[in-house]
């Protein structure tokens, strides 16, 4: 262990900047020193002065080639991801990766063989496993309070779509959104899926259709443990961002709600009123973000694997193709079959 | 014990009426014989007759002076109330009557020494005590699950208040509706009340302040256990009928909150919406007056004293007279300084 | 319209039992003249004679044959009903039979076709459509207040498993338990089913599966208007009877939760406690069965079709069929796959 | 206005260092330059140090005295408040004060008169009417959402008592701990105090009483506008902080519940599980610290003046005063009975 573990950050859009931010401020025994944006705009340049960050620059190898940088967090594109995790694990660095690792199971596979011979520590961001509900659900779960899990229920929707730029390169709503839900599920379940049924339709949108996707997905999963997986998920739910995790196992049941956005009650001579749900995922998750990140500074510290890996990274994005497989050929499909890919 | 309980009911106005249907139809091992009512009109003939009652009568001494009665269930006007009991004491009848036994305490006294001597048994009709919410309530804090009870809180809060016209014979706020909370606060606290600190003032209704009564109440009270009680009524709650029960003991606390008219959300892009609670009390107390009668039954069957009794009803109007001399006085009153009377 | 509806009822079981108590006491200008079983045991005579049932007959065909009975209530067995529908509207009665009307198609629609031909009603026994918190979740969706709706989301589970002679005989899960389901959504949805994907396992008890039936079930449902159905049944809940519905919209979502057996929380050191959730169907579910039955005669007083109907009963039968089908194909099925039979 | 705010911190223990830290990284436009306490032990440097303290100090007067400064933050004892308070409004400086001034009115008087003379502008820390949920009430009191406030209720309960060498010196439960509810109910009433009814008595350790204090009091509050306030404080409630407000209106009401500690419930076969609520006002009301310290610089900002100010301080204290009497006494006390003094 070193004293303050030093820290470069990759990347510094909407999500890079929270983690900067945490890393800075909150997250005690880190040495924020560099942060790297392939465009250091005055903007990002003033950010970066006011908020405390030492250095900035345009050029990623500052860190990746910093000898005394001794962790990367790789908040850039998602196409650049699995090379980074390479380069810094090939210099020994500990990695903590933004979802997804790739789209691509064999660059995903080689990237996780050389995390592997070189004993480096790769974290994947799957923050809302660091949600305090989902994190309460989980250890109920695991701590066998609700006996053998038998069904795992998740509703996951988006207030409103993304634009229709993202959409058109996202890969889908399988991988640009449910795959947050595979890796809830599997976290939920304590097992690894073996087939998926997938389907879904444009109820919201036709631009979204036109541009390749759908904006409405049912899932059913089936885990190898014997458990059943149920995701639904929609791009626009006018009420608010709507994330909820249900666990029904062989002695009892556990629920996580939505957070609410006050205690308040409003009771009037019409009917009950109660504030709406809070909007997005920066207001939902903003201390998920900051929990997953400390949680990784601590496997660090106590030399153990992280959670979720990169490992959770690849079954997460074999879920993904295997769900749009089967929402293209209308039948249940075995990860085994998008495995071999 | 014998077979079956022969009943009549003397009164079958809007109370009368729900007890009749229920000793008729829902009560095992009673067998209603007769009604007697002051007035019985066409319109009353008719609905005893269609919902089986046997005989119905104006003459109330058919009831009284009959030697094939066992019980009498007694819901005429108030003023009658003592009367008919010690009548009916003094034929040996067990008696189950409306709340309250008299506002005048040495009458009350009389009769409860009536009842004494003859030993009979007499239930005085404090529904809510047998509130399935309440009843839970009250389990919780006797089983010892919340430690000693060191505050009990009630909330009690009609959505519309009477009629002026009784208003003007009521007694005033502190005897015709606080009384089910003094014998609530009695019931949850586990002990007799000592002083009683009570103000309120016209908040709704002014022409309830010209026949002499207030409609906003807020009462505070000191129990012989140590324990504090806090009661606030008010006579006109525009979103429904709010009846809440809380008691916060030594080692934890119980809320008993509104029943909910149904278990429905309705998230929509401005707010979250419940339904309104249930209107009043036919709505709240319909299965209460049927599980306290059927308790009646139950305690003459065993030859238990059945609750709340005579002794109830006696606390409840000193509390009630006490309330009204601190409200006119601007002080907290004993139930000593009241008791004399 | 005849001033007092005249009613028979054939078989007087646990259910027989709850309509016979209903339309005894508690359902207007209803007269209930006879009842039928196919076993009138000792037991039952005294049960009818102190209920007040005016005859009990083991002949059936007193109830069909009889001149003066307007309206027949069918509470016999399954493989009674389509032969019972039959006969009573072939002399021109009005039905109201418990659900399902048969297991055959073929003979499900000739017993339609008879009660289409003699012009008579026939209501179908799916008690949870008038479930006050189920029926105010379809008046939100049927008001357009939550928009088009896209997602129906049912949770229905047994708090315990049927006897295991029951589950030789019943057809399987998707028949003797989904089918309440498979309405709800229909219901819900105000949509029919175009094509069904079921899942499941034995993940209760291995009896069951020697048994030939699954003790826990998924499904996912297509509707014709574009909306998505999915389903989640087991037959072991050990917290209770758990019956949750929920309908996602383009403008909102509703969601009917459990009924709470009371209000009560308790906050204790440890935790805070909520008394488990009612038992069975006969607490969730006794208000519904009245209400049905009610709405029924309504109905015919108003000499409108009842809801729901035979189509009702059919179309759930056929989606219980494509379920069964597609378990065991694992693939998706569509109705018209099965609706040929 | 300045460009940046300049600020100096007096006083950094427990609540000092949550408004320093929020000063340093959570304050927009503020610049903390230096932080003065009585005994700058090596911790407090060290810790100021990591933190980013620019400068720590055992002088105040580096602080009142340093004409770079343009708003200084008490968080000494309360004894020193009114002085420095003083001193600091003589030269100019803006000041935000943690409660309550002082506890003699006259020193209160004339701090004020101070203030005011100076046009200089004071906020006074009652933070809880910055919580989330507690301002959402009041503002829908505000807007008249819930008509005319006629019954405004706190519960406020204490986890646990403070040490018992601080009951010493506190000025007993009614200025230490019922002076933020005495606050709290003038927010949400939107008038003040007339009249007050104070009781109490040692429920939870004789030690308490021993050391000239009550560890349980209730209140009863008349307000110039008609409304009436009620109040029950314990010092002990085993289950965590129990901190609520409801406001009862002519149109409806209002009531904020307690924060819960996540949204999982947990259903098993013997009930339902909900965590904990929140512990202490460090967990329930971090965000309300923020909230207020950022509402004071914007009220500097936009020169208007901040609510609650030095009136607000001086009516607490006043009703406190009164209540310990009402206590002593067993009686209403008028607010004007102890103004003179």
């Amino acid at each position: 262990m070193v004293n303050k573990w030093t820290v470069g950050v990759i990347g510094a859009g909407r999500i890079g900047k929270i983690h900067i931010e945490n890393l800075l401020h909150k997250i005690p025994n880190v040495n924020l020193k560099i942060v790297a944006d392939i465009e250091v705009s005055n903007n990002l340049k003033q950010w970066a002065t006011e908020i405390g960050v030492p250095k900035i620059t345009s050029d990623v190898y500052e860190i990746i080639n910093n000898p005394n940088i001794d962790v990367i967090v790789i908040c850039s594109p998602t196409d650049t991801h699995a090379k980074f995790i390479q380069e810094a694990a090939n210099v020994g660095k500990n990695v903590f990766c933004e979802k997804p690792i790739d789209t691509d199971i064999k660059r995903i596979k080689k990237t996780l063989s050389i995390v592997k011979e070189t004993s480096t520590k790769l974290m994947v961001g799957f923050n809302r496993r660091f949600d305090r509900n989902f994190m309460r659900c989980h250890e109920s779960v695991a701590s066998g309070q609700i006996g053998e899990p038998q069904i795992v229920k998740i509703t996951s929707r988006d207030p409103t779509p993304p634009p229709l730029a993202y959409i058109k390169i996202s890969g889908g709503i399988f991988l640009d959104m449910t795959i947050h839900d595979w890796d809830m599920a599997r976290f939920q379940a304590g097992s690894e899926v073996e087939e998926v049924y997938a389907t879904g339709a444009v109820l919201i949108d036709p631009k979204i259709g036109k541009a390749g996707d759908i904006d409405t997905a049912v899932a059913v999963l089936k885990f190898k443990n014997g458990a059943f997986g149920i995701i639904d998920n929609t791009r626009q739910a006018v009420y608010g961002y709507d994330q909820r995790v249900e666990v029904f196992g062989s002695k009892g049941c556990v629920i996580a709600d939505n957070e609410a956005t006050n205690t308040v009650r409003i009771y009037t001579a019409e009917c009950t009123n109660i504030d709406k749900i809070p909007y997005f995922f920066m207001e939902r998750y903003v201390e998920s973000y900051l929990t997953e990140l400390k949680n990784f500074f601590e496997c660090l510290y106590k030399n153990i694997e992280p959670k979720p890996n990169g490992e959770d990274g690849l079954q997460n994005v074999l879920i993904a193709l295997a769900a749009q497989k089967s929402f293209e050929e209308n039948r249940p499909i075995k990860i085994s079959e998008v495995e071999k890919y």
